[in-house]
């Protein structure tokens, strides 16, 4: 291949992409624009580049070097959008901590990450307070928090946010450095084990931004997002960077809302008072908001909801489009930086039930992401909506392994494309739909049944508010299906049989594969959940097998 | 400043930003849609993709190597969409020759960029006849026509590109190489002495594709680009990648219409036929589609028109919006990609004539765009919307320097900014405006009078056709602004004096600096253009001075 690299002339300025030009150089540059955290807060974009560089002279002043990490704990605010930009804008590494983790693994994942300083809400100081003599290399614990004194605490507190950001120069020159530097990290429950940690550059999320933005944008009609939008994140910031749409929010220059702990009167509150329009979240938020009291009377029809974490159930879509909120799908892992794939409608005319279909489905693949679903001899299945395999991508923004995970890594990349670990089909015009974790298929007799189908199939039972479906051993099947269903108490009494009977009638209609028909149903209390609010199937199977 | 770069695992895929990634990973993947040529040819995407590969396929089998320089001299044609792809994908790179360059000029493009091989379209082979012992390096020559039977010519062509193309396979394997390669080159013409070579990498190229379309598509209304939109150049692809828009209609995957050798009935024939919605044109172009004949009965009310090349005159401006077409102004240069700036609207309120002084403006610098406008003191001028200065810039695809010419380039990156000889203002909401060339710019007396502001005021006198300002000698004053002005013949009579009491009119309401009356005027039967359809002021000056 060709050695005909571009020359440079030695003045000539060879541009990084660094998170730095985000925020340098938006899309739309109006300095009176605002950021706003709940009821508390609010100030301007030139206020905010003030504040960024301010945090980065607090930072730097209390020792925070390139290389280091920081790490973060707190709800959604403008701190935590501060230090998306000014962490890694000296050269340190943002470590988003989920603080829904169990203490263990809080421990586990600081350890791990090898954190230098950490900047947490003082709501966490108890948790921190627990484990505090097992934090090893953590210097320095800097409290986050909405009033000015500063909480009582057997943790030694270098300072107060607000108070340090306060005193800080709001001159700081942020120098250049390699855009592969790495800009921030964070660890997944969502396989089996300790939690792993991924991690990713400068450039990659200059890159994902762009291109998320590109997606969205370019969309004719249906779930565009557009220089006039009002951001607000209903996915917490310290899961996958908030799905990266601080970032995409900050480089158009958009006005953004930060709600703090997420509550479902305050949010439908700052939906209305700054008439947000462009928001993020998993189906289980979605269906907090629409239970509440407040969602009657608070006006969502000009709110574009991009669902992801989990599919999106139709019942669910429906609810909200009955609404008029804009809702639809986005795809990706906390692996993916994360987004892959968005479920625009696109440009056909479609009646409400395709369109709810479409809304629902996993979504086309944003551009420069390369998508290949590959059957289990590693061919790529036809686009014919119907044959599944795995999900294997290549992108320029993917984590290029586990940190300090060398055998997890190359599994993950086994073959030069990232193993999703999900199985999906493809239809013609190149919508991707996951029907299933490769771990949660049902092998019934040598085929696939995905559990997502039939508890998708199960669930539109009036009588079932939830359930999730799992695969019991079988001697005969090896394996066979256990629905785990719980009732909706208001509604007409139900049975097993009953349960049956309505898959049945699926079968018979040709919409579900015939060996869903061996599958047992037990009735339980509650389906559990993991902290991001995904069923845990992992402990169902302890549970319930 | 850190070493803390990414680790990566062996097997995980590092992405590189390549040309090919943009034409297989589009952001709507739409096998059927439409790319055509004129009213001679008309496929799909699919067919387009097989195009380029057998493209690829033919050019390797003649010999092309990673490295080697393939020039094309062609009109807008689906062919040289394809060269746009094939050739920088298989490591060579594309020289897009100008057509409308002297014969020693071609001959010494060519020369210079050691070109290997040039695909032409017959219609220049007159030119080559001309000088073809000239050529040191062409080893190849292909055809490019529309017709089947081979042309009568002395040079010896190697074949004819429809037939190369359809006898080679639609397999071929794009490799993956460094995102620096060289991808394109072209010369420009816009300062003094032989033309000087630009060149852009892959990359350039992704992150100039990136950038313009999230610039255009995140507006709210006025100016966006979305994926129901139909394309059509106006701007010769021979200049500055027509802007860069092919690579953005591709990476978009909508509908493309190239319109071969521009001919006003036939441009606007296409435009209702196919129902083109986005064009970019220099204002001649605009102008000369708005004074044919078939102008009047053609819909252009859904037609999207970027204007670059030239500011936009407030007039044509004006004429344009009448017919309701969505008219605004885009800048760059050929060292730039070229897209620095958008003019779009914005989301103010604002009356007839501030939007269309908003449409003619130079624009609000492209996310990554960071630009300077620095005084004669290398201060940043106050964004006041009236001190001037020069734009400098630095963004992630301006040329690195000009192709093998060392103190041209170091000149051009003086300070570690790309110095565009551009002087403007900006106003404090970031739009920028020229008011002239640095070296157009009259130096009255210690004073900078731009010769654009003064050529705007006298087009608005209603006998005025055309104008053009340049600066003469003067001992008192050092320079005087020389009114090159050709007289509109269906209006009514003028003389010097009328036109400077025109001037002088602005001058008392405070809009023109006072030093303009000292201005002369001569009336003159045309203004000379460049190649490219500028104001060519340097022959101007040859002439008149």
């Amino acid at each position: 291949m060709p050695d005909n690299l571009i020359p440079r002339t030695p003045s000539a300025y060879a541009y990084p992409l660094l998170i730095k030009n985000l925020l340098f150089a938006p899309v739309a540059d109006n300095p009176d624009q605002e950021i706003i955290y709940a009821d508390r807060f609010r100030f301007t974009y030139a206020e905010f580049k003030q504040r960024v560089a301010k945090l980065a002279n607090a930072l730097t002043d209390l020792g925070v070097k390139p290389g280091d990490t920081v790490a973060v704990m707190d709800w959604d605010s403008h701190r935590y959008l501060e230090c998306f930009f000014a962490v890694p804008m000296i050269g340190a590494v943002l470590h988003t901590v989920n603080v829904r983790l169990l203490p263990e693994q809080v421990i586990y994942t600081i350890d791990h990450a090898e954190d230098d300083f950490l900047l947490i809400n003082s709501d966490f100081l108890p948790l921190i307070e627990k484990i505090k003599g097992r934090l090893n290399t953590v210097k320095h614990f800097i409290v986050l928090q909405d009033k000015e004194e500063l909480p009582k605490t057997s943790i030694t507190l270098t300072g107060e946010y607000e108070a340090l950001v306060g005193a800080a120069s709001d001159q700081f020159t942020f120098e250049d450095f390699d855009e592969n530097t790495r800009a921030t990290t964070f660890y997944t429950t969502g396989t089996t084990g300790m939690p792993k940690g991924v991690y990713f550059s400068h450039r990659q999320l200059v890159l994902h931004t762009l291109c998320t933005m590109t997606m969205l944008a370019t969309s004719a009609e249906q779930g565009r997002i557009h220089q006039q939008d009002v951001y607000m994140p209903i996915t917490p910031m310290f899961h996958v960077h908030a799905w990266g749409f601080p970032y995409i929010a900050t480089t158009m220059g958009i006005k953004q809302v930060y709600p703090g702990k997420y509550v479902p009167a305050n949010l439908l509150q700052l939906i209305d008072r700054e008439k947000v329009t462009f928001s993020h979240c998993v189906p289980t938020i979605l269906h907090m908001l629409i239970t509440s009291p407040e969602f009657a009377t608070t006006d969502l029809s000009n709110w574009k909801v991009v669902i992801g974490g989990a599919s999106l159930p139709k019942k669910l879509c429906k609810s909200a489009r009955a609404k008029g909120i804009d809702i639809f799908t986005g795809y990706g892992m906390s692996e993916t930086c994360p987004v892959l794939t968005i479920a625009h409608v696109g440009n056909q005319d479609l009646d409400e039930d395709a369109e709810i279909e479409r809304r629902c489905k996993t979504g086309r693949p944003l551009p420069l992401v390369q998508m290949k679903i590959l059957d289990d001899r590693m061919q790529e299945v036809e686009p014919d909506g119907t044959a599944v395999g795995e999900i294997t991508v290549r992108a320029p923004w993917l984590t290029q392994g586990y940190w300090k995970g060398i055998r997890n890594s190359e599994n993950l990349w086994h073959g030069g494309y990232l193993h999703t670990g999900d199985v999906a089909n493809i239809d013609a015009r190149g919508y991707v739909n996951i029907t299933d974790r490769i771990k949660d298929v049902i092998k019934i007799g040598g085929e696939w049944l995905s559990s997502l189908e039939l508890e998708d199939i199960i669930n539109l039972h009036e009588s079932v508010s939830e359930v999730a479906v799992i695969g019991m051993e079988d001697d005969k099947w090896s394996e066979k299906p256990l629905a785990l269903v719980v009732v909706d108490q208001t509604a007409e009494a139900v049975d097993a049989k009953k349960i049956i009977q309505h898959v049945k009638a699926y079968i018979d209609k040709g919409l579900m594969n015939k060996l869903a028909v061996l599958m047992k149903v037990k009735f339980v209390d509650a389906i559990d959940k993991t902290s991001v609010g995904k069923t845990d199937k992992k402990l169902l199977r302890e549970k319930y097998l």
